[in-house]
């Protein structure tokens, strides 16, 4: 079995960490900024000083290349994302990404080749925190989004995300979408499971099912004084207890892994001295089975009249979204549990409850991921922790499962 | 007794009316804005034109002087304001302003002199729409902030008060302070009772005590998906919970008038995909009994360690501040009531819900105020409305009060 450069592998991610750095242990690297493109350089750099070939795609997403023995075969790709949350940590994403680097390095050290070329993908925009929607690049790979829909897409302050791209220098001319053979995505789990279980491996078999909705309260403006409680509309009021609603909902379908956030309340005109009378608050939930999901969606919709009444207000669901139940392939799956048993790591199935660019690879190429444990499952946090002794397994299955589907030769 | 031209009154109502117009019928005049100053500049037309002095304190309030016979007597004022708020109406404020300019032009009409000057002063900034605190320039009037330090004020933009003045040409010489004999200002109800009791006027005798108060909630940052239900401190959440509680304590208190709101919420960082670590929330509560007042803060109080708990937040009162129970001048009260048997109103006595700049003005002089109905007690609004017959006996009773503690000769 082959076996990666640890040191040198968590030399790349201690770089990474003072790029865009918060507190002690954060980052704050939204994506196309200034940070953004320090990463990017880096990341650049050294995949150029180790002598692989870098494109850009017209969505800004980089591609680092290791040649296979026939040109001709589609790569098979490594990815996650260099970008973070606005309060983030040093490892959602870009573990995956710097584990693909360490992976065509080993690979060039040990002397193998493989049949298949094999890439490493950093995806723009995986977060969500700048554009809408999270995994925007993936959803175009995927052909699920054109190119020119996402470079229209506009920021909080009404920057196109086309023109951010421009900004930072790193809008390529490749297109967004390409053939792949297969697709492996290692990542911190984002929960506590495997760090309580002690386990230094999950083999993702699938995402939860997810909802995600965008919820109106309209209301009307009055003077917070004189205006009696009886004839009051206030949308903040009215989003208030739609919030209380979901939460409550999570705690009821928490025994069973079900999870509601409310996660965004936007207010207008949210001053003192007069009502708001606008209200939207985005909301998620996800659980891991169909019909629980199922479940906490009719006990969120049947909660909004009730709130609607109470608060004099008119609630509307103005938008849902979501993914359904998903699979990984499940040939890519077996090998990861082959290849670790091979290598006597202990793993657990696990389903992912996050969205992961994986997700979109998954609807056009066969696609897996592979989980690794992050301190008491903080993540979107700048305490997200973990070690290099808690990521190596992790990074050993990736490098060994990915060297047998390239095919050595 | 004198009578005001209710026509030439409703025509500079109408004008102003159509300076930053929204929807059909409101304003959204925010105070030292480009459309301020364009009411200002109109303001200072009609007296100019009605052969009246202008002069402007170095705060932007603006002073319209009908000269007295004995100069160095201190002049009558009335005032009230032109700005609006956001989401505004045509009434609140403006009626008092315009008010006074029609006492004005009465008095030159009917060919009066008084012994007092009377003045007419639009004060800058009493919504506080835009610069906190609102009423800031007659806290500075009454001694109670230094205008250094209402010129620093700053708005969202972080645009200082003293620079916006500046821009909009209404940075005037005089000092804010000055001595008055007496301050009246007449103003719409902002309430029902007037118009719910079919009345023209009300004796406002003081204002209801009134709290309000600055709530910060702590959470932590998490991913939205994986986080267990019971690890996550949503600050939302913890915030969402404490409005409806607040909400809930002045529904509790409505029998007797008692009044809670949330007005305003801000989050962070308030993204999709993360939990919010921080929230902070503006809350206000009033009653017309100070017993009343103090058993609602109680209950509000009380309240905020139980959100806490259930949001595994946590919640804290990081400022408060307030009016006490406070009295108008029990002379002019008297003379408002005497003036208004002698024109044959029906009045009711009522305490002011809404803080006014008559409030601070009190504190340095004797201050009374007069309600007018307005429909429904719709304000803060679009929707705020009324009509010159509605408001003209409130004019007829400001005319002839002014007049007569002017002291006509």
């Amino acid at each position: 079995m082959l076996e990666p450069n640890g040191a040198r592998f968590w030399d790349t991610l201690i770089a990474s960490a003072a790029i865009g750095q918060i507190a002690e242990t954060g980052l704050s690297r939204l994506t196309l900024s200034e940070d953004d493109r320090g990463m990017r350089d880096l990341f650049a750099n050294w995949a150029r000083d180790s002598g692989f070939a870098l494109t850009v795609d017209r969505l800004g997403s980089m591609w680092v290349r290791r040649e296979g023995a026939e040109a001709d075969l589609p790569p098979i790709v490594i990815g996650s994302h260099l970008d973070t949350q606005v309060k983030g940590g040093r490892f959602d994403g870009i573990l995956g990404v710097l584990a693909g680097l360490e992976v065509l390095r080993s690979l060039d050290e040990a002397g193998i080749r493989t049949r298949h070329a094999i890439e490493v993908v950093n995806w723009t925009n995986e977060e969500g925190a700048r554009f809408q929607p999270p995994m925007l690049c993936s959803l175009a790979f995927a052909g699920k989004a054109t190119e020119e829909w996402v470079h229209a897409r506009t920021d909080h302050d009404g920057i196109a995300f086309g023109r951010a791209l421009d900004a930072i220098g790193y809008l390529g001319d490749r297109p967004a979408r390409k053939t792949i053979a297969a697709y492996f995505e290692l990542h911190i789990e984002q929960g506590p499971k495997l760090h309580a279980a002690g386990l230094p491996v999950g083999i993702v078999t699938g995402g939860y099912p997810t909802r995600g909705m965008r919820i109106t309260v309209a209301g009307e403006t009055a003077h917070v004084g004189p205006t009696p409680m009886a004839k009051r509309a206030n949308a903040l009021v009215g989003a208030a207890m739609v919030a209380v609603a979901v939460d409550a909902v999570g705690h009821a379908y928490a025994g069973a892994d079900g999870k509601a956030t409310a996660a965004r309340l936007d207010l207008s005109p949210n001053l003192p001295g007069i009502i708001s009378d606008q209200a939207t608050l985005y909301i998620d939930f996800r659980h891991p089975m169909p019909s629980g999901l199922a479940a906490m969606e009719a006990e969120i919709r049947a909660a909004l009249p009730a709130c609607a009444h109470r608060s004099n207000t008119a609630i509307e669901i103005a938008e849902a979204w979501g993914f359904e139940a998903m699979a990984f392939d499940a040939g890519l799956v077996a090998l990861l549990r082959r290849t670790a048993a091979s290598l006597g790591l202990a793993t657990m199935d696990i389903k992912s409850q996050a969205g992961h660019d994986a997700y979109h690879v998954a609807h056009v190429a066969p696609a897996c991921m592979i989980f690794t444990p992050c301190d008491d499952g903080i993540s979107h946090n700048v305490r997200e922790a973990t070690r290099l002794d808690d990521q190596l397994p992790g990074l050993r299955l990736l490098l060994n499962a990915v060297v047998t589907r390239a095919e050595p030769i």
